[in-house]
């Protein structure tokens, strides 16, 4: 079953992604991080892997594309903030750049 | 060349699209609507048909999904409003759902 983090578990697993550049979201338990590709093309090629494996782990980001930028926040609603199904789609989504 | 609406052919062109759901920014002369869709897999299925013509018309929106929702934002940044281009990919996008 799907946890917010706990004090223990939240440093672990949320200070690897810090280092490749996901931040906290102000206001909001949620983590955020600004992908920039080469073009329109290959930001929604990711969008889409990324779609597929969203899917398959039942588990959706809130995302945002403006021509070869994507923003990804991720949270999770059931649990009001942060869990691990987060922390390990966050490093799903780094892995398909 | 695309320009920005004029007075004379804004009404023709944004009057068919206000009665679809399209609706103009505040703030912003950019044009905006929020689809809702069945499930996420449908969703992003619309998100990679519009993609798909985006690129192909070389005129991309800003937009962000949540789920089965997806905001779009269309506005054309050489011109500095709203454009026939954003007419025309809005159509595009209301024949696609």
């Amino acid at each position: 079953m799907t946890e917010k983090l706990s004090d223990a578990t939240r440093g672990p697993l949320l200070d690897p992604l810090f280092q490749t550049g996901w931040t906290l979201m102000e206001g909001r338990d949620a983590i955020t991080k600004t992908y920039k590709f080469s073009s329109f093309v290959d930001a929604f090629g990711w969008m889409t892997r990324a779609a597929i494996w969203a899917e398959k782990w039942d588990h959706h980001p809130e995302w945002s594309n403006v021509y070869n930028k994507v923003t990804v926040v991720l949270t999770t609603h059931d649990v009001g903030g942060v869990s691990t199904q987060d922390a390990k789609l966050a490093r799903k989504l780094d892995s398909l750049v």
